[in-house]
C-alpha cells in the first residue's frame, strides 16, 4: 500500500554534499520505507497511492537521530547547579554526596516504574522535537541489577513509543562507591555482566568513559575485548578532558564512534579515518561545562571523518532535550556549517549507530521525516533555542 | 470580585533576597491585581472568592518581563548566518548588501500587515513561554515613516494580545544608507521625529546605540536632550563592543537602564548606582557573537546596581524567543545565580522599564504569573534550552 506525501519543500541530504533541496517535492512510501522521492511534477504517472498527505508547503527533512544520550536516571541536579553558582566547588559538592554519585544513588533508589516514566517522558520530548531514532545509554546503575533495570527501561520505551531506540551498555561510566579503589575489580565485574545483559537482548552496543577521572585505556580495552567476544560493536567517550589515546584504541576495535573529542590528536584522527569511526561532537556538554578547548573540526573534515552531533542528555553536564539548540551550538561554538550540523543530527548520527537505512530522504530509506514550519533548513540552526511546532513522521506514520 | 488561585508552590521573589518560596501557597486577585499572597492555610477565613483555580501543585513565579527586544522587522538573516559559517567575512556580507542594512531594507519593504503579523507571532511565542510584559524597540525603519510603522505595529500587538507592551524609539540604532557620511544630520532628523512619534502615543522611552560602529556620545546626548525635553525616559545600548562612557552619559540623564555593558568601567558602574539605572545583561547576543569579554557582574553586585536580563531578540545577533535559555546563559556564561537570573527576568526587568507594579508575587502587584510543571525555580535556569508547557496568567486571566 502506497502513501503519498506531497506539497513539501524537501531537504533530502541525498548524496555526500549539499542540502538536496527539492521545491514542490513529494515522498512516496510503502509501509515504513520510502519508495520514491522527487519533484511532485515528476511523480511516475502510474502511481496509485491509497492515501495522500498534504504537507502544506512545509520544509521536510530526514528525522533527527540523537546518537548519544543518557536518558535513564533518577532525580536531577538543579540544586547542584545552583550551589555551584553560589560558590560551591566540585569538592564541596562531592563531599556532600553530590555529583554523578548523587545520580547513581537516585537511579538505584527509583522504582522500575519511576525509571520507565522518567525515561519515557524525556524520550517523548525529544521525539516531539523531531527525533525519530535515539540511542540511550545505561551508566547510572553500576551494578548488574541496576544496569539491567536501566537498559530494560530504555528497551521498554522503544516498544511503547514509535521511534527507534538503540541501547548502549555504559557500565564503565564511573566507579561505583562499593568498588572504591578497586577499578580493575569493577572492570572484571562489568565484563561478566555483558554476556548476561546481551542474553536478555538489552545491548546493541558497548561504551566506556576513558579519562583520567574514569577508566584507563587498559581497562577500556578489557571492556572492548569482552564486547568483541560477544560480537557487540563499541563506542567510546574519548578525549573529552585530556588526550588518553582513547580514540585510537577504539578505532582498533572498529568503533562505530568516538564521542566528545576536544583533545583528539592527529594520530587519533588518522586512526578514526582508517577505521571508519564517526566523530560524535557534543556541544551541549562543551557549553555547560564552559570548556574552551575546541574539537579539531577542520582536521576531522580534512581526514574525511564523518561528524555527528547529539544532545548527550544527562543531568550533570548536558541537561538538554533541544536538538535544534545543539545544531546552533555546533555552528556557533564549533563552527560547523548549518548543513554539517543537520547532517550530524541525521545521516551521520545514524552512521554512529551503525544504521544505514535512515538519515536521508531517498528510496530505500525509512519513511522517518519531519515537517517544519520553516522556509530553509539553515533556519534549524539559526533560530537560537527555538522549538518550532513540527510534525513528526516515523515509518510513514505521524506521531 | 475575588479570584482564588490555590494549590501552588509559590516563588514570590518578595523582598530583596531569596526565592520567597511558599509551599501549598495561594494567590487572591481582585480584577487584575493581587490582593493577598501566602500559605493557603493562612487564607483569611472571611474571604469569599467568586472563582477558584486549582494550579495542580505547579511552581508559580511572577510573569516574565522581557525588557529589551527588537521584535519588529522584516525578513530574517539565516542565509547570512550560513554564509558566515561557510567563510564569508563581515565585509563580504556587507558588500553583498547583508547585515543590518538587509533588515532595514526588508523592514521598509514589508507591508503594515506583514510587519504586524510577524511582530504578533514573535510576541505570542514569547508570551506562551511565560512573558507577560515585553518591551519592543523600533530601529529598523530609520525614517519617520518607517519608524512610525514599526512602533505602530508594536502598539497594535499590545492592544491585540493580553500582555503589556512597552514601546521604545530606537531610531538612533544605525545610520540609514540615505544619510551615509552625515550622522549628525541623521541625529538632527531623529530629534525632529521624536515629538511627532510621541504625539501619536507611540513612545514610552527613547534608546540609542552608542558605539564606534554606531553613534558617538555627543550624538547620543543630543537624542537624550530631545527625549528629556519631551519628558520621555531614556535607555542606552552601551559598552557592548568598547568603552565609550555611554553608561555614565546615560546615568546623567537618569536612564532607566544601560544595556549590554561588557566593557563597562568602574566610573560607569558608580554613575549607574547613583542614578538608580538598571544593568540589562544580554547573554544571547554575547553567545551568538562569540564575545569573550564578560560584563562586570561582581562589581555591579557590589555597587548594588540591579541586574536585569532580556532576550534582545533581533535577527542579527540574538535570534531567540526562549527566555529560559537566557536564564541558563546568564548563569553559565555570566555566572549569575539562578535566583539572580530569575529576578533579572522578572522584578529587575520591570524596573528597567520603570514599572513597579509587577515582577513579584505580593499584594498590590499585578496578577501576572506563570505556572510551571517544575518543582523548584532553580530548574528554570538548569534545564538547558527547554520550553516547558507552562500556563500563563495575565491580569488574573489565563491566556
Ligand atoms: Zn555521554
Ligand atoms: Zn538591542
Amino acid at each position: 500500500m502506497l502513501t503519498l506525501y506531497r506539497n513539501a519543500r524537501l531537504c533530502t541530504l541525498d548524496g555526500a554534499y549539499g542540502w538536496g533541496l527539492i521545491d514542490e517535492g513529494a515522498l512516496l512510501a510503502e509501509g515504513d520505507m520510502l519508495r520514491w522521492v522527487g519533484p511532485e511534477s515528476e511523480l511516475p504517472s502510474d502511481v496509485v497511492a491509497a492515501r495522500t498527505h498534504d504537507l502544506g508547503g512545509d520544509l521536510v527533512t530526514p528525522g533527527l537521530v540523537d546518537c548519544h544520550t543518557h536518558l535513564v536516571y533518577g532525580g536531577q541536579r538543579a540544586d547542584e547547579f545552583e550551589q555551584r553558582l553560589n560558590g560551591a566547588s566540585y569538592e564541596d559538592i562531592a563531599r556532600t554526596g553530590g555529583g554523578i554519585r548523587a545520580t547513581v544513588r537516585a537511579t538505584r533508589a527509583a522504582s522500575d516504574a519511576e525509571l520507565l516514566a522518567a525515561t519515557r517522558e524525556r524520550t517523548r520530548t525529544l521525539m516531539h522535537a523531531g527525533v525519530t531514532t535515539v540511542e540511550i545509554k545505561s551508566g547510572y546503575g553500576l551494578s548488574l541489577e541496576h544496569e539491567a533495570r536501566c537498559l530494560r527501561a530504555a528497551r521498554k520505551v522503544g516498544q511503547e513509543l514509535p521511534l527507534t531506540v538503540r541501547t548502549t551498555c555504559l557500565s564503565a561510566h564511573t566507579l561505583p562507591p562499593e568498588f572504591e579503589g578497586r577499578a580493575d575489580d569493577y572492570i572484571d565485574a562489568v565484563c561478566t555482566w555483558l554476556p548476561q545483559l546481551k542474553a536478555e537482548g538489552l545491548v546493541d552496543a558497548v561504551d566506556a568513559f576513558c579519562e583520567r577521572i574514569a577508566f584507563t585505556p587498559a581497562q577500556t580495552g578489557r571492556v572492548f575485548d569482552a564486547a568483541r567476544a560477544l560480537g557487540l560493536p563499541v563506542k567510546l567517550h574519548a578525549e573529552q578532558l585530556s588526550d588518553q589515546g582513547g580514540a585510537a584504541l577504539a578505532a582498533r576495535y572498529g568503533a562505530l564512534s568516538c564521542d566528545h573529542l576536544e583533545y583528539l590528536d592527529p594520530q587519533g584522527i588518522a586512526a578514526m579515518a582508517r577505521a571508519g569511526s564517526v566523530a560524535v561532537l557534543l556541544p551541549g556538554a562543551f557549553y555547560f561545562l564552559r570548556e574552551t578547548r575546541l574539537p579539531p573540526v577542520a582536521a576531522l573534515r580534512e581526514a574525511g571523518v564523518p561528524i555527528a552531533l547529539a544532545t548527550d542528555h544527562n543531568p550533570g553536564s548536558s541537561p538538554t532535550l533541544n536538538p535544534l539548540l545543539m545544531l546552533n551550538m555546533a555552528c556557533t561554538l564549533f563552527r560547523l556549517t548549518p548543513e554539517e550540523a543537520l547532517r550530524g543530527f541525521t545521516v551521520n548520527g545514524a552512521r554512529a549507530l551503525g544504521l544505514h537505512d535512515r538519515g536521508q530522504l531517498a528510496a530505500q530509506q525509512r519513511a522517518d521525516f519531519v515537517a517544519w514550519p520553516l522556509h530553509h533548513p539553515n533556519e534549524l540552526s539559526y533560530w537560537l533555542g527555538s522549538n518550532p511546532a513540527c510534525r513528526v513522521f516515523i515509518g510513514g506514520q505521524e506521531v
